[in-house]
């Protein structure tokens, strides 16, 4: 299978360049960006901020343009969101398939916000789309940790309220992104459009859907993000409340019995999508992000306040599960369910 | 009036050294330390970590040991906790009035837990004291920096709930402290018994005083802690539920007005101790924390959910409004109703 | 005397705003900046970044164009090196004298470089321009910090060679200037353009007025030059060889003599220029920078490899004195001799 | 080949249980720690402090104590100096190979201080020993980044003067090493014996082996050493005066040409040992620290000065190649030649 990376020499771009190096399913034909960089090897348009070095072969490509005549079938977009909703569009009415990352898209009524194990049935409403291709999104960073740790609970006691607090990585605002005069000693409280995506993309992701419509989920959501200085892997402070009454070890194991995929054949997936930690002090983003090859969010730090109220602490990978890693997850069981 | 400092060669006890040192009402007379550091000159035995050069005075004294046989009549305490409750007792036993930073009594029923803005008529429980003299204690520094912001909305809407996630300051855990192998790029979603002194400090801070007694406050909190990279300031970010309902200008005009000290001659009370900013991405450790002499607990990020719930941010200076400005604070305002 | 800011809302703008509120000699009537940001509020054009508040008086002034139509005696110039050369010709043409720290004409032949303890006779040189007013300009932020070690020394006892590292501050490059991603966790071992300041500029510092032209100092310099995660402070580890023998006590001396402009009464003139530090760790940015109020280069560590070969840590505060507290001490010591 | 490692719990211990599970030539088996830590299982005593999981194996063994009655022929010593020496001797005499960390026996007569790129030829030495096993050490971290990227430069041109400026990591500092308080927003110019070290070592290990003694290189070295803020990574920038004039080109080549030990099938020994990196700003800790999974000596930044000066600026991972990696390296070769 063929696939094209568009703003490939992002922060995210480069996450897809190299989770799809080397990929059992999908082979890179083709990157893509600004008409500024289109033409340049992308060894030399990239500034490369990844501490596993640039692929060989995607190192030596030569960038195209962001438009829709590139020989693939699969387009992972990485593009800002200032130009990736009208890209995107054209590639989609192209007849490829857009997998994106982007904002633009994401509240469509016809395009699914999918995580694959949380869910996963959305993807019927991109039949209500009338492009000749399709556009598949995944939901912001923050909210992918969110909605996945949010949705076993869910599924087993309901939740009625959810209040999360963020402390998101610098990597999550791409490059140059934040100054460092502004993060080194500090904490910045606040993330352009972020609080609204967490509220509003997780009620369509974990809402329900019923006659090719998706009707957003039922509970109140509140919440606060800051910027801290971490390179990589956003943590989340959760309290909730339960619709049923739970105990800590009922929690704990619909964790852990947390595994809608299992058995299908997903190489991005991770073995444990909720991998939860009994440390004392975990999760860390620093010895935490990369579990499950930072497919996996971790979990630790339950505390049980009522018998409906919990609190605990989640981790996600902000650039791999929370954004190219998903889309590409997205497209593996894609290209399955196609087949 | 002559005053000594226990614990002075600690984080706190340099803020302590810091403030005391030409205090228009106060006067050092003797720093104490531990046994080993006692007998060195302060300025050798001290590892100073403020960015003010030590006062000279101060780093001329000879330490003494922690035992009541000290030539002063108040004693400002920065002991470690182990260590605290037994020296502090043996001084208030001795006829000293102790106030203390540590955590040892501060949960004790005839123990005052004092922040002069919210809850200066707790002072009286100190008559029910059997000792000599007396032991007043500050609270935790999260605690201080919650309980003041809550305060204000509190007496003029009432306060169902409250939740609270922290992003605290390394210097909180004094010096050594956090090694810098666990928190740069990292966050630490643990504080030993932290979670614990927000929940139960706070309930006695703004609870009510009646025959003597105080009865904790009758409200839900919820309060998880972590540990960022940043030096001084500890950043809450807090949703509230209201008893009556509110709007966001009523808010911040319960926050503007609340100056319950204005008046009195305070040198060490800032003039606002509440202090809202109205910046989009405020307040923030490295360029808050000082404001009001690091004295003032800055708010911002003020957001309303619904007509009785409200989420926010606040900053509070964890070694100077979060303890020794605090204690400082607590026994001006003694020396004045002493008079 | 009246003095405006060229280049206002930058970092070294910022700091000249800072140092020139409420400064004895000099009074700002004017803030000036790119088109961009004139006609509005300095407080809201800028991006404060220093963690003091902004003064009253300038956070209200509107910002100016950088035409020379303004009413002021002095400008001080924070200007960017791409635009400064012509801005401060214009200036300077129509009567003004500009005090600049940008590099564009520092090593004109008829422009001094001025630190006043080093080199002030090279101000006689300002004679030879053919401007209605005059520039005079100030060195690199880590310039100043080398050769206002290197004087004393070179004036007891000679240098042959001199071998400088720095470890510059983020603040050194501006804001936003040092993207995050790049320096938390790292170290970046090129600044564009410092290592040739260094070795050209030092050697104009250093050398020898004759005859209306100064002679650049006869000595090998070779400098390296890195970016590390420090807000404000640039390090420097240098090695010496000296033409003459010394000893340890005798470059300490010459360290501590080093008092040129001892008994004038110049406001920003640090009481020790050179302030020598005997702490086993000493200097440290986070602790040092601020010595004489920014204006003191702290040199530790002296060590002796050979009777004329030495080596020791230099600290300077990059944008206190070595950018906008430079250029005003150049102005106050300007005003006197011209008066 | 069995393999015991002393010292297991501390960090460069962690490193040598990373780099010794799953080694074609070694099996661990056997943990040793303080007699604290004895009888302990290893995942329980010990605060991993590396991004990659503990291996199961190693994590299951339960500790033993640091006494010559371990079933195993190599033991690696990651003990702290203040024992090393004495347990490292005892070991030793009982008939154990033992390659060390440790600082203890470095500087002895008898025992090789051996980088097997640079003087794989002074491992004859271990000749001279009484002992019934070996004492076989690998230098400090500094030294072997600083004498890898010397060494073929001395081969081909000679060196007169190295003068070497570091910039360390935290890690090397072990753990809990360094405060936070110390580094955040800093730089401490000050490591305690690490410039005696580095003048010292490094001319044992460029000396000359003759009739059974080494002979040290006769160069001049200038030390200066600082900590930085960066996890893992030592950087050095260096400058050179060599016997021999040389060009950059040929610089170059003798480090590309650098391959002592190619052909032989060495699984820790990188491809380059010395990495010659052409990027503007390159080697930097966060993106080069692993290039030959931390085997390689980076160097980029090649400057001349004159023909017989140069700068460059060199990377070491300082508990890859500087420590565990180095030893276990030394023990592949050994037992090679002792095959």
């Amino acid at each position: 299978m063929k696939v094209a990376i568009l703003g490939a020499t992002g922060l995210v771009g480069q996450r897809f360049v190299q989770l799809l190096s080397n990929h059992p399913f999908f082979e890179i034909t083709a990157l893509a960006a600004s008409d500024n960089s289109a033409g340049k090897k992308y060894r030399e348009a990239v500034q490369w901020r990844l501490n596993v070095p640039v692929a060989e072969k995607a190192g030596d490509m030569v960038l195209k343009k962001c438009t829709p005549d590139i020989d693939c079938d699969y387009v992972f977009s990485a593009l800002p969101s200032d130009v990736a909703g009208e890209i995107e569009e054209e590639f989609a009415n192209a007849g490829y398939i857009v997998f994106s990352n982007a904002a633009s898209h994401r509240m469509d009524e016809d395009v699914p916000l999918i995580i694959p194990e949380v869910n996963l049935d959305h993807l019927k409403i991109t039949e209500t789309q009338k492009r000749k291709g399709k556009i598949i999104t995944n939901p912001n960073c923050s909210t992918i940790g969110f909605t996945m740790v949010l949705k076993p609970i869910m599924d087993r006691f309901g939740i009625e309220e959810a209040n999360v607090v963020t402390m998101q990585a610098i990597s999550g605002a791409g490059y140059p992104g934040v100054p460092s005069m502004d993060i080194i000693d500090n904490v910045v409280p606040f993330i352009k459009n972020e609080e609204e995506k967490i509220m509003t993309e997780s009620k369509k992701i974990l809402g329900r859907l019923k006659d090719g419509k998706i009707y957003p989920a039922n509970l109140d959501i509140f919440a606060q993000c800051n910027r801290v200085a971490v390179v990589d892997g956003h943590m989340l402070s959760i309290t909730i409340k339960t619709q049923e009454k739970a105990t800590l070890s009922e929690i704990v194991r619909a964790f852990e019995d947390f595994q809608p995929l299992k058995g299908m054949y997903l190489p991005t997936a991770p073995e444990k999508p909720v991998f939860y930690l009994t440390g004392v002090d975990s999760p860390q983003p620093k010895f935490h992000r990369d579990l499950g090859g930072g497919m996996s969010v971790s979990v630790g730090r339950l505390k049980q306040y009522s018998n409906k109220q919990f609190g605990f602490v989640a981790l996600v990978h902000n650039t791999i599960r929370g954004a190219a890693g998903c889309a590409v997850l997205n497209a593996e069981i894609y290209n399955i369910f196609r087949g």
